[in-house]
């Protein structure tokens, strides 16, 4: 057995999301899924695929993390080739290497970049528009940087995550957020060790609803508190998952 | 009856092709058929949009350009505004503007700017795979320069055409090809004053059989004598048409 560390990059609009599904006919609409059904043909046996945490439906990867061990013993670059052979072209493998015994893509993660893309425009760039949002309403990126400022810590984020009933801890640190604007494309970088369901969409529904001076950027203290509501989910063809830190 | 311009961009992955179809459900799938759809709406009657050409199903543009007579009264960029609204968004009109009494985008088109994107790599780029054609095997740039050589002047063009009995010309002049290698992206444009029925794919396939070392440069002499076949037709994904001139 041989641990294998890949990443991997994938356009999520045809997908359910990373995560490996019960039924076999959406299990093959997960990247997971689509891995592990390449490898298992490699291996001559079932290859359980650990990604560094799931993406929602439609949610891309520019270097999402994940690691399998499996009786398979080639060198990893011919790893790589063979997985882009088989993989569909919304899927590549980007670097394949050995990891050490102990290594999983999961449980050593220890942060996360998401990047999420505005198009601020009342026209789509049809050569990039399923990775990026439109929103027509003008936007003032400088308040959304001082929305972001609330958030940056380490915050509770069940107010800013869909599954509130979780017992987990939905406590995470987000180290840094930066929004940029440059012409019509907004960009708002998140990372953090670690991200709740539908987090960094909630999260840009907010800044999106200050930007568009819906709300004034304090109001993200009042979201922590109770007392207000957090912003709507912003669509998953925004958000990108850039970078995995171990 | 106003004349306006517009130029129109659009991923044409889901589309068969810019030129309107008879049956309905499937002209909700070409290019043309959407334009009108939303125009006709605007005018409260039937709008015929001229296209520059045709492109074929899959193929893409960053700067088709149409022409149409309709009685709408508005300023050109709230005509542009108002299409983007009601398209969907893999096509985009990126400029509207007042035409001359007389113009006509198909008949004054005097030359097009074609572009093939061939992703020389055993791995695709999963965000712009849909705009590039991959090809496994080595591809020699300066090989297919020398074909492309060839290709350039007045010609004509049948044997590089899908459409063989047509009984109109198939003389065509290339002013010029450029094939330039960025890393694993070569790009080969083709600038003439007019394309058949599937030539710039054709040329496209054969340029490629050249560039894999498959056959020589000089065999374009040939296939232009008749005595060697054209390569085979390229797919239209990597295929976009990047400007037309009048």
């Amino acid at each position: 057995m041989n641990n294998y560390r890949l990443t991997v990059s994938y356009d999520g609009t045809r997908y359910l999301g990373w995560q490996r599904l019960g039924d076999p006919e959406k299990n093959a609409r997960t990247i997971q899924g689509k891995l592990e059904a390449v490898l298992a043909r490699l291996a001559g046996q079932n290859v359980e695929v650990h990604g560094s945490g799931r993406t929602d439906a439609g949610v891309h990867a520019a270097g999402q993390v994940a690691s399998f061990r499996a009786p398979i013993d080639l060198p990893p670059e011919e790893l790589r080739a063979y997985l882009n052979r088989y993989l569909p072209e919304d899927i590549a493998v980007i670097s394949a290497e050995r990891a050490e015994e102990r290594f999983h893509a999961r449980l050593h993660a220890r942060g996360k970049l998401y990047r999420y893309r505005i198009r601020n425009s009342d026209m789509p760039d049809v050569f990039s528009q399923r990775f990026e949002y439109l929103v027509r309403e003008p936007l003032d990126a400088d308040r959304m940087r001082r929305g972001a400022d609330y958030l940056c810590g380490e915050h509770d984020f069940r107010p800013f995550c869909s599954s509130k009933r979780t017992k987990k801890s939905t406590v995470r640190t987000i180290y840094d957020i930066t929004v940029v604007r440059d012409g019509p494309l907004v960009t708002v970088d998140y990372h953090g060790n670690g991200f709740l369901y539908n987090m960094a969409r909630i999260l840009t529904g907010t800044l999106i609803e200050i930007g568009r001076g819906d709300r004034p950027p304090e109001d993200i203290g009042a979201v922590f508190a109770g007392t207000a509501a957090a912003g709507y989910t912003a669509p998953a063809k925004g958000l990108t998952l850039l970078r995995v830190d171990y």
